[in-house]
């Protein structure tokens, strides 16, 4: 069976009530998600400090950690105990962190939001990723994703002004959904439950509400995701990787439209599902 | 008359057209944005790198520098000049960054993208911004920046997926508008200009199309800007730093319709702009 850290399952409020006025002067309440830092300390030892909703910080946590390639496998963390009280979630590792100094000064020169975050150190792990030659996506199950999404009860559809992810199987069944103010906590999150639950990327579909710029892109191959969809779009190097990773890239998806960027032929066309469906501009 | 240091003008294209297959297997092409990394060299250092449209390269590091705090006025910088050949940003300084070794370690405990990249330092900040007072802005100087955000040319139009941010006078008259990948960016690239047209922010109005988080209100607050707007939402950080700053948090900016969540007092409310107009839901 799966290894499995010791983990707090700690809870928090994900929205909060708040008044505002409106254009004529009236006054309401409102929910508004939660933003809270979360400052991980691992073998004691304080490492980064995380925005986030609150919604699956022992899953967040693990996803950076995995995902900033700071702890190559799950059997090296003995336990990931957040505290709420403290903001903070203190992770016992077995070996510690390897040559930490050099990897974190070597960050320095990569932060921020589309500043670069993770991609100094990230690019030059893309060459090394090889995602499955093999996986293939219908035209049913991308739009039975679409209505699942659509569908999904959130933290969005209560308070807006957050970004969610989604991990689903080949058959387009939904395995996790996680939101957070920030796309890249969203998706750490899903790569820490993933990391949790020994699950394979390599036939898996990947859901973002938020754009697919290069990071989330590198991030999505470093899972070994074949497919990356968005209700959104693209950029060039996000566009660009996803070429050269051979993965499926897909943009603007609402209702039956989507928009077939890269990796083109791991999507299997159905026309027969659009009959009567009117064309979308 | 203002200082300026000697600046580049690079440019360089801000879209490129991809083929793209629909639904329907129908093959066309789109322009998505350009995404490219820029690497900021001070005094020959490697400080940093940077994913960006390219649009305002010079702006963007300038502002880079003086929001994360690293150059404190600009006549300590001689020269920026970028050369999109190496992908690179050369800047000379004066007399180099203060302690620089210290502030990028600072630095490694807050990264990545709503991962807290300008928390940590930052929240120190903030209770030293104090706002002008007085400030003030009229319902019909909000209606004329929401008017002339909607009207603007933008590569958003043409390929959707960057963020904008504007600086506007206390009359709603466009001073900037700048676009990039990250909306960070965007606003780095205004505090930028601001920077080097020696203009204060104290009666100015910012708008972005992002998200009003913590990290977009502590840097307005850090601008001297009074004034948030956004089409979109906030988190109760933003809200929270917007209160504690008394700063006019405006969010949900469309057509006749906004919601005012923070600094109240600011806004002068002229119903009789909305005799004739539809109840918006």
């Amino acid at each position: 069976m799966t290894y499995r850290p010791q983990l707090t399952e700690a809870s928090v409020d994900l929205t909060r009530e708040v008044e505002v006025m409106d254009e004529r002067g009236r006054v309401s309440l409102i929910a508004i998600p939660a933003e809270r830092p979360l400052t991980v300390y691992v073998d004691k030892r304080e490492l980064v400090t995380l925005m986030t909703l609150g919604g699956a910080p022992e899953a967040l946590t693990l996803g950076y950690l995995r995902n900033q390639r700071f702890i190559r496998q799950i059997e090296d963390i003995v336990s990931v105990q957040v505290d709420w009280d403290v903001e903070a979630v203190a992770v016992v590792t077995r070996n510690g962190i390897d040559d930490i100094e050099a990897r974190t000064a070597k960050r320095v020169v990569t932060t921020g939001c589309g500043q670069g975050s993770v991609f100094g150190g990230l690019m030059d792990d893309v060459a090394a990723i090889s995602l499955s030659p093999d996986a293939r996506m219908t035209q049913s199950t991308l739009y039975r994703i679409i209505d699942t999404i659509r569908t999904q009860q959130s933290i969005y559809k209560q308070a807006g002004s957050v970004h969610g992810c989604a991990l689903f199987s080949s058959t387009g069944e939904l395995l996790y959904f996680v939101e957070d103010v920030g796309r890249h906590n969203a998706v750490d999150a899903i790569a820490g439950r993933m990391w949790l639950d020994g699950m394979r990327g390599d036939d898996k579909i990947f859901y973002t509400t938020g754009r697919l710029t290069s990071e989330m892109v590198i991030k999505g191959g470093q899972m070994g995701i074949p497919f990356l969809l968005s209700r959104s779009g693209t950029t060039q190097m996000g566009h660009m990787v996803a070429e050269q990773l051979g993965m499926a890239l897909v943009a603007r998806c609402t209702g039956k439209h989507f928009l077939l960027l890269a990796g083109k032929e791991r999507v299997v066309f159905e026309p027969h599902l659009l009959d009567g469906v009117l064309k979308v501009a």
